[in-house]
């Protein structure tokens, strides 16, 4: 069977790249040799989201008298009903997956795809048969898996990944989570906040340590009010015992090791992308640093095949992969088509409070040679917050001091996840700090510190 | 006492104005007859937020069992708390802008502010006396109230306004709400959600009628499945009966005459601006349908007077009231500045779901006689929405076919009110609907609707 393209693997990069395709008249295959929808769909982004927002109201009801809501009784989180929740969400987006490539007329193969030195895509089907497909274009998506670290070795009982940490039979009442990054960091709220006493070990000097420094310290703060134990400039060394009942031995800031007892351990030590056994090396695909190497437009060196998200380089985001997907199709089809700005990419942790960033950190910015300036703003100064009751956290914004281009938006508190899409398309808009001071944000909103936090910046700020 | 600049009125006005004054090296005074802050601070947006803000968790623990959280026993809202907590949340606003006015050494004068015949202010305290003041400008910013019709006149007991409704003794077992403009919606809302029998009368066709119909008519169906019984084309005619016990004779949009029982009105009818016996005609200040007029840098007929906020006019929108005074004061401070752009004002209603919308309504475009795209993104078809949990509503763009232009934006839906500011800068900076297709939103999130939105304009929606 042949096709215009096809794309290998069917998460946030493929399926949609194999959707645009399709809306630009290929005739389109995609190979999932797992569940439409890829990881983030199934055992990423859209279940953690749904495990964080019941999290969410539980935290709510906890303070609820702080609201005025009187509780008789007990409020007790059933963690069972939690995670099937998580579970139901993921399968009915994963069953609309299926529904947009039907509606799209993609064809959807099960099983393993693999690039042949004659540049055909073998598909190992589940009951072992292999078939053949060509295709003038074949992307290959295949994203990434949790990262084993030797003293970590994953056996889904005692060390766990991430896909096990969404499906775990029972709330452990310990848990010591290996690496604050987003999904780490996730983690640890989230069990923290059902009751599970948490330890987060970070071997860095600040969790979430992509983020702006005053970032990743207000979320330190945050993180210990909410009774999770942080340990930076720290590492796992071992882990002894059996399952519900581990030795842990973490070397601390001061290079010494303690023990520490937990039930399970939790590795949120990064991602490896899934390049092997894909028919890289049979097909000749250039790869650097276990990523596939292409260029602005997702093209490898071997013409007609094309790499996008976590297998390439840049940030391992299933929005980058989206966008990466568009842009590969859309310049396949022949579009104009401008390369991504890498600049205005934005990242999100969904803790409480929340964490949102885009482009430069201040440190960032003076490190690449930039003048700057600099505008914060807090939360506790919010009036839509107070009424709220979320004032933890700030907006601060970077800007260059010579021409006003905004360089960088960091953000901790609540809904920021959803108020860094401003500054994103700003960036994309080359705002400039009084542009942003001058757009007339609604009141009473958590967005009007970003106003603030442009005003603060240039000695305008109204309300500290 | 002689000043530069004598503010009139201290809501988010006439305190911003102040403050900006002061710090562009002003010596700046502000009357205030009141509380400080005014209206939207003691008795409008911050105080409504914070009921909004109990209803909401209310809301999330009347469906805990949805986000696998059991309760047992009775949740019971607390009327007194919440009351209680909204005040308190006012109050500390209040006394935040008693402490900025400070710090930027801006003097308060209280009393009631009156222009002279000779152009100076003339205040009358509490205790009778009077005090005149020199000031080479003088900004009125004296707000508005709420409007009373002949019909629905307001005693405080059985026929009430904004005001008393934020500070009711015990919630009331049944209500007539009497205008769906904002304000009428919120409390209908919020006394609906905490066990209030409510009906919500609207003269118009559709409630929140200055929404986009589609919004209004969306609202119209959460409000009847949250049990608020809605009256379109209808209007109270007559209330009778004593406090806690009325008859109100509704005309229905058949014209036949509806008795309703309740046990109090509240009339949100719109606002009436406080022009009255301010000085206007001693100092020949000119008006036009009960406002002052102003031009693009709000000085009126009269050198040195200026007006801004609800008494212009415009939007009376708090919002709106603080760009106005910000940029009256920088043209007075001889600042190269640009007219305030009405056609990117935000307007938000805090209810479940919320509404947010800047700009052109499909119908406003249209009958301007633009060439439109319009684009839409339901919540139902969003990740982030299904695992929050927050299905209802969608994201309307709407785009000047031959450029692109992004004229309007209308939306409905959890954490839109957050969402708007993204499309208002965008407006500022003169988006086009690739651009925002092209802004990399992160993922999972609400605002990927925009996008999606976006792209459904230009028949690139990946997700519908």
């Amino acid at each position: 069977m042949t096709y215009d393209l096809i794309v290998v693997g069917s998460g946030p990069g493929g399926y949609v790249a194999a959707i645009r395709g399709a809306q630009l008249g290929m005739n389109v295959a995609v190979v999932e040799r797992a569940e439409l929808g890829g990881i983030c769909l199934n055992w990423g982004c859209i279940p953690t989201k749904s495990l964080l927002k019941s999290a969410q109201v539980f935290d709510y009801m906890k303070h609820s008298a702080d609201y005025g809501i009187a509780v008789e009784g007990e409020i007790k989180p059933d963690f069972e009903k939690i995670v099937e929740r998580s579970r139901g969400v993921a399968n009915k987006m994963s069953a609309g997956i299926q529904y947009l490539l039907k509606k799209n007329k993609v064809t959807v193969i099960n099983g393993f795809g693999k690039l042949t030195a004659d540049k055909k895509l073998e598909v190992l089907a589940e009951d072992g048969s292999k078939t053949n497909y060509e295709a003038k274009h074949i992307i290959l998506a295949t994203g990434a898996r949790s990262r084993e670290l030797p003293n970590l070795p994953q056996d889904g009982k005692t060390i766990i990944g991430y896909r096990k940490a969404l499906t775990l039979e029972k709330l452990p009442k310990s848990m010591i989570v290996v690496g604050s990054g987003a999904i780490g960091s996730e983690f640890a709220y989230f069990y923290s906040s059902l009751g599970t006493q948490v330890t987060l070990v970070e071997f860095m000097p600040n969790i979430l340590p992509i983020e702006d420094e005053e970032v990743s310290k207000q979320m330190g703060r945050s993180f210990k009010k909410n009774k999770i134990k942080v340990m930076v400039n720290s590492s796992v060394e071992s882990v002894e015992g059996t399952e519900g009942d581990l030795k842990v031995n973490i070397k601390n800031k001061k290079g010494e090791i303690e023990v520490h007892e937990c039930e399970i351990v939790l590795s949120a030590v990064g991602i490896t992308p899934n390049t092997e056994n894909i028919g890289l090396e049979e097909a000749g695909v250039v790869t650097e640093n276990g990523r596939v190497v292409v260029d602005d437009y997702f093209r490898t060196n071997v013409e007609g095949v094309y790499a996008i998200g976590d297998i390439v380089a840049g940030p391992a985001l299933a929005h980058v992969a989206s966008a990466e997907g568009i842009c590969c199709v859309e310049k396949i089809a022949g579009m104009h088509v401008e390369p991504i700005d890498y600049t205005t990419i934005p990242g999100c942790t969904y803790t409480t409070p929340e964490v949102a960033s885009m482009g430069l950190t201040e440190k960032a910015a003076k490190d690449a040679g930039h003048e700057i300036k600099v505008g914060k703003f807090p939360f506790s100064a919010s009036g839509k917050a107070s009424a709220a009751g979320a004032n933890e956290g700030f907006v601060k914004l970077i800007f260059d001091a010579k021409y006003g281009e905004l360089l960088g938006a960091h953000m901790v508190g609540a809904n920021v996840t959803e108020m860094i899409a401003e500054l994103v398309t700003a960036r994309k808009l080359e705002t400039t700090g009084h542009e942003l001071i001058k757009a007339i944000h609604p009141h009473p909103t958590m967005s009007e510190a970003v106003m603030e936090a442009a005003a603060a910046a240039y000695d305008e700020v109204i309300h500290i």
